[in-house]
């Protein structure tokens, strides 16, 4: 129970940080942002906190459309567990946009603040995985440790696929820490796209 | 000052309506709904109204992120100017999900129903349309008018794109009316699939 | 169907101007601000527009909890009507504080302005009256109407039972009027207060 | 840092749990309910969690306005800390209605139940006194304890103020602890009133 309440608190600690960034509402895709933490051994979706109903933009700032809540992501949870069987202390992701343009900025950023960016090719992805969602995101983030030699990158992204929108997420220790990181990274692109 | 009265009173009754249709949820695609109504003669995204933030899922019922509101959308709004430039009088849109499984279902049930089904296939589209959003709106539904004759639609479906959710779009002449039948196209998909 | 669309719609709009309103925060009571919008010839609270759950205050602005909806308010949709009995275009009523430091600068503000301010004193109500909660609005507002020689006020405010706050309010002809006559008090009292 | 995510993510709990719970709708009082949790040692309200906007009620169910925040509330926030003076275990609080009806219930519930009731009788207190906030409160809560015999209660009521509703307020050792007695105390109402 207690573990929970941590969890949950400072996820709900981070998204009001997150509420009153202008520019991170630049970096929000069109399947919306999702901000995860899961609990110690983690092993389901009921073990990561997420925002119910993601994070939108309403009068130019990131909105929350319901509270963090245990199981209210589903896609950035299984993302979180993948990357916890190869760092267990990396319990924290969260999504924004990716696109060429973009691309290029985030690489930039990456070299000049010392970051570590993975990536994957969903285009290479085998026609038998991309039947089962669950077994299309253990490729997924196998290829993106893959990309960096076995490490957990600060950053991933994915280029490609038919129908499915190009994102990036950020990868941390807690709910807080990463949403201090993209904030910076959010004010960073405002000033100098 | 009415007519905007009028729009936005008709859309907060729409959306009060969708938010009590468990069903619709399923229908929600991951770029999240929007849901339109311009002004007669709209030129522009300031003269049509949509929900701020879009329509998300919540406890299992969708929820509107903000308020009904004029230039709240973009592509919608761009979408329903320029069906309006064929039949003035429809006024009004909703998009959802599409996919092959449901594609099947949704043929049926347009024909079970008497409804008129257009669409366009994104990997078609000119490269030289791609690169600005606007003409690419120009040309995706100028593909849907002639996919059903000249005539607008009851439903347009778009397939195909890299990087782009395919979606589906009910059309009508105003906001109420298109919740009352996207609303009941729902329910029947739920009891149905 | 229209004339609902036309009532929610101009709510809405007022609402919406509400709150980006800092000042107004400082205005909103205890039991916090409704705003209401009658149909013409309201009979019952179905008939008059209020907002669900009222306006309070979240980071220092107005925010509507809910939307506006029919039959959303009782209070303050009984006093509109027994208002519209006397003057049936003052359809719209807003309620904000009264206090006695308050009522000072509010009735030099009235005077400035040249807005009729009407009272009624709660210590005087018959006993009988406040049984019912129907009875004690009917007596209420005859008492406010009779202090200005039978006119409907700008403004109302009432004084001093056991249990029940003290609020003033100020009535018009359409929500959007009276929240930017009540939009220019509130400005007007937090810079000369 | 922890201690205020464990603070916040138990409010948050608490307030889900609250937004189901159709009864304590019921409960809700003119001046809406706040739920406050108080960190160890709470010295002022920025060492309190409360929601802020308060809890009102939307379409028959509670809601919380906005988020748990520490410095969100006030009053309950002054009237944790007294409490906390004579046992600091006691630092969550949540308030709702009272009234002579329901005093007549509660009195019985409380038996039933063996529950502690204090009260305070606001019209017993001193003119001076009234004139600060803070020496009201401070007034307020020796007398509840003083009704008691030096103990803290479980629920404590107050009555009889011009201009302020009264109150009755639920005292415990954690936010989802004194929620789940609240809940039950609303369920036991709605079926036996």
């Amino acid at each position: 129970m207690n573990e929970k309440d941590l969890v949950l608190g400072n996820v709900l600690q981070a998204v009001m940080m997150l509420e009153k960034s202008h520019s991170f509402a630049y970096l929000i895709p069109e399947v919306r942002t999702n901000l995860v933490y899961a609990l110690p051994n983690a092993k389901s979706k009921e073990d990561v906190a997420g925002i119910e109903g993601r994070i939108t933009v309403v009068n130019g700032y990131p909105k929350a459309s319901g509270f963090p809540k245990f199981g209210a992501s589903s896609h950035m949870a299984r993302f979180i567990i993948e990357i916890m069987k190869v760092n267990p202390e990396m319990r924290a992701g969260i999504n924004f946009i990716y696109n060429n343009d973009f691309g290029k900025w985030l690489k930039e950023y990456c070299e000049k603040n010392n970051l570590l960016m993975g990536c994957v090719d969903r285009s290479k992805e085998p026609e038998e995985r991309k039947r089962k969602e669950g077994d299309s995101m253990v490729w997924k983030v196998a290829e993106v440790i893959r990309s960096v030699n076995g490490r957990v990158p600060d950053i991933a992204y994915e280029t490609g696929a038919v129908g499915k929108e190009s994102v990036s997420v950020l990868i941390g220790k807690s709910a807080v820490e990463i949403v201090e990181r993209v904030g910076s990274l959010g004010e960073d692109y405002v000033k100098n796209r």
